[in-house]
């Protein structure tokens, strides 16, 4: 069951007016010349972490806007505080900043990655596809995503839930390194993934995932407001959970405005472990604090009056501070960081993006 | 993170004498002669559908037992009404008189798959590793089964659920003609299934599925007493229906005692499309059902004392004579044939396979 988008009897639409690729780095982003055939025709959002005096060399061609910690000071006076510091994190300012439907995001350690047959993988392209066709989160189709080329509904698969619902989330994979934890990189030092699955499929509704932001597409007016990366990095207690958090955020909130999730295709090449002792130091707290997290997450119910996502994540702000600063007095802070990211993002996207109701809550 | 058992540096134990392959039929079995490397080592049980005058040839070699409808009425006597008869749901009784701690059923129009690398697969070696490694049910891991060599969990995947639970059901898919309902094989006739997805993942809890009993392997001691294939076939309303109903009713009954389902690898090849329109008059009152009987099931909730499949199935059974009655007396005859089933299973196994209470339920 090919949507018309999906189709590769249709060209896959390249949505170059509609998409911003955003890019947190701290060097010169040579990984560009890699991916040249693929982004050249789309706008880059860097937003530069660390040091601001530092240079940023961008590779010719490409048409990019660049944000370093004194631009995002001073667009955002002191509600920049809810964006991190010396760590990755920082990347979802370009999600704030744009003015586009949909928002890649990729670190600069990811390379262009090979399908079985040796073809360079568009990655781009195949979050677009994943985005541009329905989700479905209420039933499981044992054939993987139904709406791909040569899939369908398999048999006992109801009809009425085929229509699937909007995806708001394409989450891509990765080939050689894997994203590992610190502990299980000491233990797996020279574990390499290697297995390409031809995969897309739907994250059911009301199970949690870990959600990476290394190859991350999402559809910004659906869900744009719920994908704040937290606090990390300098002047906190824990880094490499700004991804997770923002993934157990979206996925409770999409559960809840029946918007869906898929993850699987398509893959990138991640070139480089990360230092596991450093990531170990980062990570130390969140190894415990998950497991107090994730019930908390999988428990949240969100009233029927939160109605978008700017209400869903209030709300989810509230459930944080009043269940999750018992854990640790970080989540109290966190949780008005939620806040005043809401309010940055309101006051810079005063149309209100996303203000729209999703499918189903109109 | 690779078990002892499910690691390629250990072969997969064969376990030949822990496990029957059941096989419904209504014609000599010649399909075996491709099977005969991987099954010969194995017991048989083959379930004769349809006129048991008729005599069915079995390769030379094999081990087996055969049933045909005179046996079964003189085994169960009066309960034999439970097992549906002309349609493959019969299967179900080779469940029953199996003594072995594991089963393999698979349909005689299915033969050996090759990988993409041109491989035979040897499904059963596959089910089997499916089995003895944990399936990991209350969080989603993105890079597929974390047991399987070369994988693991990822970033994120909270500590304590690493454990994952035991595996019950292992669903094997199909390459070549897919497991479409009549409406499907309509509207899409030269549609085949020519994705090799090499994966093997857990489905979610409070997730259903379209369980296909084709290529299908399970834990009878975990989960045999409730892979009943329903009334299906000669005087009854419906067809197509009956392992979809086992994969409702099992997973509803591992989601609440902690045990879990897996769907992926193994791939066998499905050489032939049942006819259409067949399929269509078979199918017909269950399209229309299904509307039902999914939010039936998905929103079942059995009670804490039902600490044993036998007692889930039996609560199953008075939920669906109470809720689906209402749809079709169908149901209540159903309904009457669950309780029939338990009781002609622990007839047949007095020593009460799987009143071994199942991990986490002890």
């Amino acid at each position: 069951m090919a949507t018309v988008e999906a189709s590769s009897h249709t060209p896959t639409p390249l949505l170059k007016d509609e998409l911003d690729i955003v890019i947190p780095t701290i060097r010169n982003l040579d990984f560009l010349e890699m991916w040249r055939p693929f982004f050249e025709p789309y706008h880059l959002i860097i937003v530069q972490d660390g040091d601001p005096s530092k240079t940023i060399k961008v590779p010719d061609g490409f048409d990019y806007e660049l944000y370093n910690r004194n631009d995002i000071n001073r667009i955002l006076g002191p509600k920049a505080s809810c964006i991190s510091f010396k760590d990755s994190a920082c990347r979802c300012f370009g999600y704030m900043v744009s003015k586009k439907k949909y928002i890649f995001t990729i670190d600069d350690d990811c390379f262009v990655a090979k399908d079985p047959s040796g073809k360079l993988i568009n990655a781009l392209e195949q979050h677009i596809k994943n985005l541009l066709s329905p989700s479905t989160p209420h039933f499981f189709n044992t054939l993987y995503d139904p709406f791909r080329d040569g899939a369908d509904f398999v048999r006992g698969y109801p009809f009425t839930l085929r229509e699937g619902v909007k995806t708001a989330v394409s989450h891509g994979l990765w080939l050689n390194i894997p994203d590992y934890d610190a502990p299980t990189q000491l233990v797996k030092p020279r574990e390499r993934n290697t297995r390409y699955v031809d995969a897309v499929l739907t994250i059911p509704k009301g199970t949690l995932f870990p959600m990476c932001g290394m190859n991350l597409a999402f559809d910004r007016e659906l869900i744009g407001p719920a994908m704040y990366f937290g606090l990390m990095g300098d002047g906190q207690p824990i880094g490499r959970y700004d991804d997770m958090w923002a993934g157990w955020c979206i996925k409770v909130i999409c559960d809840h405005l029946g918007l869906g999730v898929k993850t699987g295709l398509p893959y990138i090449w991640h070139s480089k472990a990360s230092n596991p002792f450093v990531n170990l130091r980062k990570e130390y707290k969140g190894i415990f604090w998950q497991e107090e997290i994730i019930p908390f997450f999988q428990s949240a119910v969100l009233p029927k009056d939160c109605t978008s996502v700017q209400k869903c994540y209030l709300e989810l702000s509230n459930q944080v501070k009043e269940k999750l600063s018992q854990v640790d007095p970080y989540f109290d802070k966190l949780a008005d960081a939620m806040v005043t990211w809401i309010e940055a993002w309101n006051e810079l996207n005063p149309d209100g993006a996303s203000a729209k109701l999703p499918n189903g809550n109109a």
